[in-house]
């Protein structure tokens, strides 16, 4: 197997088979194209990229971190640490602060526990187990809350995180096939605020494959807190199973869902105008935010 | 396997197992709640319904027909005959007239010869392959401008095809990989008039599979002339393949996204104003339209 570039012995194939070197020329090259075409980057940016120590977040932090000189902006890294044991690394925090000492990038921390205010021994699975929301939609929930708060507190205008195409196409289907389709409207890019406490979000890994992501951080020598960050519950999701299946048929499948979203123009019905939460004044379409309802639920303070 | 209604030894298994008479009423019923939920068939309605003589469209003119006491509207059936030998079958005229004749269908037929003004002895394939466009293109514009012309003149307010959720999925996928939106915006079971030469579509087979249509016709016992009439082609269709291979792993994926495709609003770009064809006058976005355009290509009046 030759390099399409330079006919050298390949080291990867996804779509097209590269030696090392051009794989890591052709996937920036990728990110900055898409970068530029969704002016995703203004000089004076301030942004957070959300690190959770995995592949894709790394990936993006690494490229995000490389930008900084051409597009002159200010970089900095936030990993929220969830405590649930099947799904971060006790050495999760050590990697990534590494990562960013190397490369000079500020690094923040969060922990789930410090702002559930529970003791360091509760174990936080079987906290959230006690609502009857899925563990998942929890984790995400608050991790979704704390990124936005942290960084509008902090003073960042924009929120990178390192949502690949293997991401978004599994939202894609999961969201179609639920009929959600104000939340496929979102999936682009760039998706601006919309209301004065929500940051942007910028995706510069949109159209990188998880496989590509893993290749990136192993050619750049990252290391990496463990292969994935949720692969405890992703394991059991079946749409995983089935995107796989597809891609050995059709390499390109999910580069073309995600290409496809990035122009498609969905009408989304009236969304009920954002306020701000009685209890922690954090943006909601209702009285109270999801965030304080569950720690209600919970007795949290 | 047992059929899921009645217990008794069930005789298909596409989502859910059916006996033969179960699956029939199920079958139909699920054709009439469409019908219903987006009010594709008013009290008065004269129905042109395009009949190929596969399985697909002879299952759409069997259910309206049936329905016709239940709604009141007038129903006919159009035959286009394309011609091209392995694309259909020399009993296809036969086999749809003795349908319509034993159900009292008004039958009708065009042939792509009589309209072109070529000889009988012409092989319409060879003829097609003079022009650049690919054959199955070529058929497919001169059958929706018959289709369309012949309804309107002949005085049918709506036109029905067979399509099923296998071709709306494919097509899907195709205009989505081709960011085709504005085609994809059309994929519904109705699709209202837009402009006055033009008449509105219904598509009552919108979430049936194929192999519904397969199991239908079988069970009801009507003769088909084939399997299908595009087979000679379809059957080289790498989404076909890929489609099918879906399928086996989830059997209700093309179900949802047709279903999803009932409710997505895409907003579409401003299409070109339609206008009439300078040559024949029926609607289109150019001076002179597609099929005038191929005829004079090749020198055909």
């Amino acid at each position: 197997m030759r390099c399409v570039a330079c006919k050298k012995e390949a080291k990867v194939k996804f779509i097209y088979a590269f030696c090392e070197s051009c794989f890591i020329r052709h996937y920036e090259k990728r990110v900055r194209k898409l970068i530029n075409k969704f002016k995703l980057i203004q000089r004076g940016d301030k942004i957070l990229v959300a690190v959770s120590g995995g592949k894709d977040s790394l990936s993006c932090a690494e490229i995000l971190a490389s930008l900084r000189s051409i597009y002159k902006f200010k970089l900095a890294v936030l990993h929220i640490d969830v405590g649930v044991s099947t799904c971060t690394d006790f050495r999760t925090e050590e990697v990534i602060r590494s990562f960013c000492k190397e490369r000079d990038i500020d690094f923040y921390i969060i922990r789930f526990k410090d702002f559930l205010g529970v003791d360091e021994s509760v174990d936080i699975k079987e906290l959230f187990k006690k609502t009857r929301r899925p563990i998942c939609s929890t984790c995400g929930m608050l991790k979704r809350y704390l990124l936005n708060k942290f960084a509008r507190e902090a003073g960042f205008n924009k929120i990178a995180t390192g949502h690949c195409a293997d991401d978004i196409t599994k939202f894609f289907f999961k969201n179609w096939f639920s009929q959600n389709f104000d939340w496929i409207a979102k999936f682009k890019p760039f998706t601006p605020s919309s209301h004065p406490k929500i940051i942007s979000r910028i995706r510069p890994l949109f159209e990188c494959l998880e496989m590509e992501n893993l290749a990136y951080v192993k050619f750049k020598n990252i290391t990496i807190a463990g292969y994935s960050q949720c692969s405890y519950f992703l394991k059991k999701d079946k749409w995983d199973r089935l995107l796989k299946f597809i891609d050995e048929k059709r390499p390109d499948f999910k580069l073309n869902i995600v290409r496809g979203l990035e122009y498609i123009k969905i009408e989304v019905d009236k969304d009920r105008p954002l306020r701000e939460c009685e209890i922690c004044g954090e943006p909601t379409d209702r009285q109270v935010c999801s965030v304080c309802t569950f720690k209600e639920r919970l007795s949290l303070k």
